[in-house]
């Protein structure tokens, strides 16, 4: 039983975290908003005061913190009480957080890998890098970490493990499909921080398919999909976090990440990666100043906080996973819908933001009443998915299920 | 009778005219190179030295200045005793360097329209804003002054003249294409200092039609053109110094100016255009750095001077003129046709650079020798054409002409 949240950071994302916590403080207790910049936090506030989503009277607070700094994280947290942390800034940060909270004893959640910011697409699996190096600390510490508990990483982690469990004998492939079929009304805008989205797409893109890892390209592997609400849309096998906890956990499927874009994306994208603007390396201008060429494509994109007014459309994420039961072939795809506009009205955030802030919550809540509360490192497959789907049905990101029975909610299904 | 050029600037089109000044010095007097960055100054030197140009024993130094510095470029002119100044640095020195050749009564000549940097696209005409303005300061004092003496400018103003000149009564229009066919092997590259390549195109399209100015967007409008050796290729109006001066001078005459894009250029150049990354206005990134986008994409583009050893194919550039004779109409295509490997055998630089330099040496040899040393401002088409285009003829830039009787050499068909 675990009471009081920090968030750490305060972009889209920690909009949405924030907006939630406030409607379930009375589960959740004290809420804490902490970035590098304080007018951050006090517009989350302000726009949480605006909705009148708090649930009931209670602590809600900003601070300024510099997040790279663990001791003065780890002050904050004592200071503040908290027990548990929500950390959504940049992935930069989440080693040094992740360090105050076994240092506190502090629940630990993220919603992304750790990232250096001078190193692109490390060795897989990615988790061994960084996070898995600390996983006996946390268990001799009793501390509870959860990583990549957004919603890919982190549902879609739950869809494998339920399907996995209640469907199969034996998993073959999981194959995690990521469409935003929605619109910015932008020539071109990322969904959240530029410098982290390109990041995704300019290293190699590593799958787990017969017992090995993969090397391939961005978009050298293409593929039409007919999903439900969104149809028909291309995705691109693509290089992300989920991929490398469920190749170790499910090391006998093949396990591939597929993201949509459309052509007028790849265009863009192709033309900036070619000519180096992704790139983090600084380079040298004719006067001599030195630049990041990334952080100024990232200067010149709209602010992706700022597309959610405009947004309307849908996004579809799921999982196609593929097994055998009782010596047959079976396959079921488990997903969600979102919407761009329900998800501003609601909490002032598009519809990216909303699926990756809403699950950290209902994780958050299940570390308060316990359930989720382990006291070690994990990834959201090892953890059992059916109390965490159950809260999201109720708080804003219900599940379906699509196979040969038809298309209906996941808890009809099992 | 004037001797002793310096030259301003160490680009790509300064290592032309530096080696066509020293295959010239016996006409020429010394040589002397000057710009921000010493060292580029001494590559130019060593690379004549290398390919033997200079004619004759002489001076030939290098001399680092500060070009948008008038009084330091005035005592530079002195202290070499240089009368001839080209002027190929950035076009941001122009008035600086004009001002200093005012003060010592050298003759001043430039390729480009004079630029601040902060402005894009000023009032139309252009040369109205900054040069015209010294006219009579230049008359008063007999300082001779050309403008815009590189290709196009330059040679492509004395093809308008000897067209209208020779063949009509009266001119219609005046059609200026400009297609480089050539390949330099990388993705994405521009011919020369893409700051100022981009700033062309970032404005609005002026050109001269019915007897006034006329606005377009860039790559609004565009027209397949079947040109010499070349061949048929697009080309899209756009901005440039030439109409400007042509349409004070010829205002009876339609003015327009094309300039040749595959369909690769124009989508890396809108992709860059429509996200901001070709302002010449600075952004702030999110650590809180001061940056030019424009002097980034500057920075990750391959530096033009490098483009040289791998160009290959041909550029074509010329006017087409159409006008009455005798009450018939009539209509010329004056041309040259330029080849990239041959300029770099020859002087080290591409082709697009060897067009731009070899023009302003050809009438530094006409002052020298006093055919144009006129001891006024003039823009190309305001002196004779001819001794000028003999002198290309034997310098490396032949004239051709295609007109109802054929394609010949310009001085076999007038």
């Amino acid at each position: 039983m675990k009471r009081n949240v920090l968030i750490i950071g305060a972009g889209g994302v920690a909009q949405v975290v924030a907006h939630k916590c406030a409607q379930n403080n009375d589960v959740l207790g004290d809420i804490h908003i902490a970035s590098r910049t304080l007018e951050k936090c006090d517009a989350i506030i302000q726009s949480i005061r605006e909705k009148g989503s708090m649930k009931t009277e209670g602590v809600l607070e900003s601070h300024q913190v510099n997040a790279r700094d663990s001791a003065a994280v780890a002050e904050l947290i004592r200071n503040t009480g908290s027990q548990i942390v929500i950390n959504v800034g940049s992935p930069f940060v989440n080693m040094s957080v992740l360090e105050a909270c076994i240092e506190t004893g502090a629940a630990y959640m993220d919603t992304a890998i750790h990232e250096e910011e001078d190193k692109i697409c490390e060795t897989p699996p990615w988790y061994s890098n960084y996070e898995w190096k600390r996983r006996d600390r946390c268990a001799e510490k009793g501390v509870t970490a959860i990583l990549g508990i957004g919603f890919d990483p982190g549902v879609v982690n739950a869809y494998a493990r339920l399907a996995i469990d209640n469907w199969m004998d034996q998993v073959k492939s999981i194959d995690i499909v990521d469409i935003n079929a929605g619109s910015h009304g932008h020539y071109f805008a990322t969904n959240f921080d530029p410098e982290i989205n390109f990041r995704e797409f300019t290293g190699r893109v590593y799958s787990w398919q017969n017992g090995q890892w993969q090397e391939n390209k961005m978009f050298e592997i293409g593929k039409e999909w007919d999903l439900p609400v969104v149809g028909k849309q291309k995705a691109y096998m693509t290089g992300h976090d989920e991929v490398h906890s469920l190749a170790v956990n499910y090391p006998t499927a093949d396990v591939r990440f597929w993201m949509g874009f459309g052509d007028h994306y790849i265009n863009v994208f192709t033309v900036l990666k070619n000519l180096g603007l992704l790139s983090e390396q600084p380079v040298k201008t004719a006067e001599g100043l030195e630049v990041v060429p990334l952080k100024v494509v990232k200067a010149v994109l709209p602010d992706p906080a700022s597309l959610a007014p405009r947004y309307t459309g849908k996004t579809c994420i799921g999982d196609l996973v593929k097994g055998e039961k009782d010596g047959k072939e079976v396959e079921v795809f488990i997903y969600n819908v979102a919407d761009h506009k329900e998800a501003y009205e609601e909490v002032g955030s598009q519809g990216i933001s909303y699926t990756a802030g809403v699950p950290p919550v209902a994780a958050a809540m299940l570390i308060a009443n316990g359930t989720w509360d382990t006291g070690r490192m994990a990834n959201v497959e090892e953890l059992d998915p059916k109390p965490f789907l159950d809260l999201l049905d109720r708080i804003g990101l219900p599940t379906r299920v699509r196979d040969e029975k038809g298309d209906r909610p996941w808890n009809e299904a099992v």
